[in-house]
């Protein structure tokens, strides 16, 4: 067994000898050792290969693979990193390697480029290929049209068996999956489904309507793609179709697309969660990232300067009693802590659609009892504390129930928010960490301060 | 075409409808009425009816069904509320829809029931299944091992086309999968794979030798579950073949097991940046919650009361310019948001594998960098505003300055600390929000009255 399995250590050594015959074959110009080579390894490691090399060997590269041969290594590229490779190509050459992908990924690419070169690449393009590629192009990004494929096979349920099987080894080549066959009634609605294993095991003289399934499961064209990312792993489906209001199928979504599309969804949430608005590359430069972390910092800057403001009303109180001012960080640290991780409960719970009507009630109200049962403990932890160190049970009393009041509250704020948020249609997720950090501060101090002001006579 | 999809609104009454019949049927007793419709739906919406029914409804359930079917919908309900079925079924029922189930199913489900539980089902069980079962109990969590299927279909390399499409018809009742055939010389030893795909294409006398693809990748049984998701996104596979060191062929692990491991891994990692030890589930009462949150808020109280002695430390100065605590959490909540972006960035970039051995460093060059850039946009919008608001550019060029040295800092430690975890094989996901935000709250403190205690002169 030949091993192309570069993630395990006793495999890793062999990838590594494939890798530098191959940059021998390419220095020396050798175009047959190359395709030998190359060829031979899962388009995978062909597209990590190819992704390393310096410009002018790629240019090599595109002159000793086929159009198709292209192609298939272009799909395990990641979309954000392939415009590049699309812009070096000739132009006909590109347009080429596009026709012989499967169609869903073609578009995909096309919706990374320019507007102006998906024109000219359509323009170039075999007319049949293009004529797929346009019917996808215009469906909106992470719905069903824009993750489907036309490459399905269809089938009528009046055939028998014996026709299927002959149609499916014509189909076999070209089609997304051969695993699942979908059955249309003669207005090319969608009746059935029918699986590769039942096919196999039917008796071949039986008609497609006695053994395929009517139960089926369909997705419309519009619907998001991180719902029919949940579906599919709840129904553990390896295709669904996707259809039309009149049951027209219009295309299949296959488990592989699925699976980067919950990668991208948990990559998301985890970056909004920690407040960086759009997921970044590990080849950012500097300049890039900041950008892109700036946003939020100066918001975040803006509200930390009201909490600011917030505090120096309370100056009078502070240029008093200063020891105040030590505990600051420890309270506002605490209800940023404790409403993030209500916040990060309620946005997976959401996410996953856990929670009916009742549910998001049901929520809040355990929040609550969190809340207090956290606060609680943690406040009664901190007088004694207090008391011990600093001699003063006034101050620890003052400190502990304010970290009591300030838990509640904030394990409240962090499932309230993004529960109002889903309300109003806006994706929880949205709500980052250091926004439902800033804002517990605020209601942190305001109570700890509004606290201290109220009972400063014990203090001084 | 019936609906089954309760996903989308227009068949959403439909669904209601179903619901309503089945409940009826239980209420009369009418068990025949009751399987008609319950067989009809697919399993994880029989799943779904089957949670929502109190205790003496889930008891006739189980009278009106056969083990099978019992077993394929226990197949849909997640592992953690899966306990309380089992308990509640007679134990020779219980052991006869285990061993009608898939054996990585059964597997995963005893994994989750008291060992006495295991044991008792185990010796009621038919023997070849119970064996079956057995060799996979005793794999590690979260491996290979643990999460394979050994119902997969094997060939040998001499057989024809012919002879391996009878065998398939045979073995597609029972396998997990038949769209992967895995081949094997006479010492079991794997050496080939071939899909159904070209399988179907093939004609029917070739040998299995000729058409079969030599270019597999195989994981190791020990391998992590997240390493194996990766891979099969990456390379795009419906299966993946178990391996001991000498490539005997132990199971298969199929992608609708994968989807389940990458959603579990993505609520945790998701989890773990919010300071959520263990992940949560909806049905949690309040003071399962609050045991699941306190761990981490004691020590970051425990952490905070550390910040606070240091700030302590600086009473002198406090007491001098008492205006200086208006600005504490401003740069505490500074750090610990510029912490949290470049952790959420490095933690994502290590599980994707994104860098290499020389990419850390890259890593930590660019976070420096960005830190610069993003510390001196702030500190200078800051100092700008302190000026305006107070009057006072000693006090806007502390606070500025001091904000710029914190977010320097504060992104490479946000960076540094997963990437120092990921070399002593931490899983760097481990390192929290909440975590990384109080070791920046300490270090801005410590800078903040460091530069403030030093400057003192032009302060008062």
């Amino acid at each position: 067994m030949e091993a192309y399995n570069k993630f395990d250590n006793n495999n890793e050594d062999k990838y590594e000898e494939h890798r530098k015959k191959l940059r021998a074959a390419l220095k020396e110009e050798q175009m047959e050792q190359f395709r030998f080579e190359f060829l031979d390894m899962h388009p995978y490691d062909q597209a990590m290969f190819f992704m390393e090399q310096p410009k002018d060997s790629r240019m090599q590269i595109y002159s000793y693979l086929s159009p198709e041969e292209i192609g298939e290594l272009m799909e395990s590229i990641e979309l954000e990193d392939i415009e590049v490779f699309f812009a070096e190509m000739d132009p006909r050459f590109a347009s080429m390697v596009l026709a012989e992908m499967a169609v869903d990924n073609a578009v995909d690419i096309l919706n990374e480029l320019d507007k102006d070169q998906v024109v000219s690449f359509l323009t170039i393009m075999d007319k049949e290929a293009a004529d797929e590629i346009k019917q996808l192009l215009h469906y909106e990004e992470k719905t069903a049209g824009s993750i489907m494929t036309t490459e399905f096979v269809a089938l009528y349920q009046t055939q028998t068996a014996k026709e299927a099987m002959q149609r499916l080894k014509d189909r076999a080549p070209d089609a997304e999956t051969i695993y699942y066959l979908y059955i249309l009634d003669d207005d090319k609605r969608l009746v059935g489904v029918l699986s590769l294993r039942d096919l196999i095991i039917a008796d071949e003289n039986m008609r497609i309507q006695e053994i395929m399934s009517e139960k089926i499961v369909t997705v419309s064209v519009a619907k998001d793609q991180e719902e029919i990312a949940q579906m599919m792993r709840d129904y553990d489906f390896l295709a669904l179709p996707v259809v039309d209001f009149q049951d027209h199928l219009l295309g299949i979504i296959t488990v592989d697309d699925i699976m980067d599309v919950m990668e991208e969804e948990a990559s998301e949430d985890y970056s909004r969660l920690a407040g960086v608005s759009e997921v970044e590359r590990s080849d950012d430069n500097a300049f890039i990232s900041a950008k892109k972390r700036l946003p939020w910092l100066i918001i975040l800057l803006f509200l930390g300067m009201f909490t600011a403001s917030l505090i120096g009303r309370f100056e009078e109180t502070l240029d008093q009693v200063a020891v105040l001012a030590i505990f600051i960080p420890l309270i506002a640290g605490m209800a940023g802590n404790t409403g993030t991780q209500a916040l990060a409960v309620a946005v997976r719970g959401l996410a996953t659609g856990e929670y009916g009507k009742q549910g998001k009630t049901k929520l809040m109200i355990r929040e609550a009892g969190t809340g207090l049962i956290t606060g609680t403990v943690c406040g009664i932890v901190i007088t004694v504390v207090i008391y011990l160190w600093k001699g003063d049970i006034f101050l620890g009393l003052l400190v502990g129930i304010s970290i009591m009041a300030t838990l509640i509250v904030a394990t409240l704020a962090g499932s309230l928010i993004p529960i109002i948020m889903d309300r109003f249609k806006i994706d929880p997720a949205v709500a980052s960490g250091p926004f439902i950090t800033t804002i517990n501060d605020i209601i942190s101090i305001l109570i700890y301060f509004g606290m201290a002001t109220a009972f400063m006579n014990f203090l001084i």
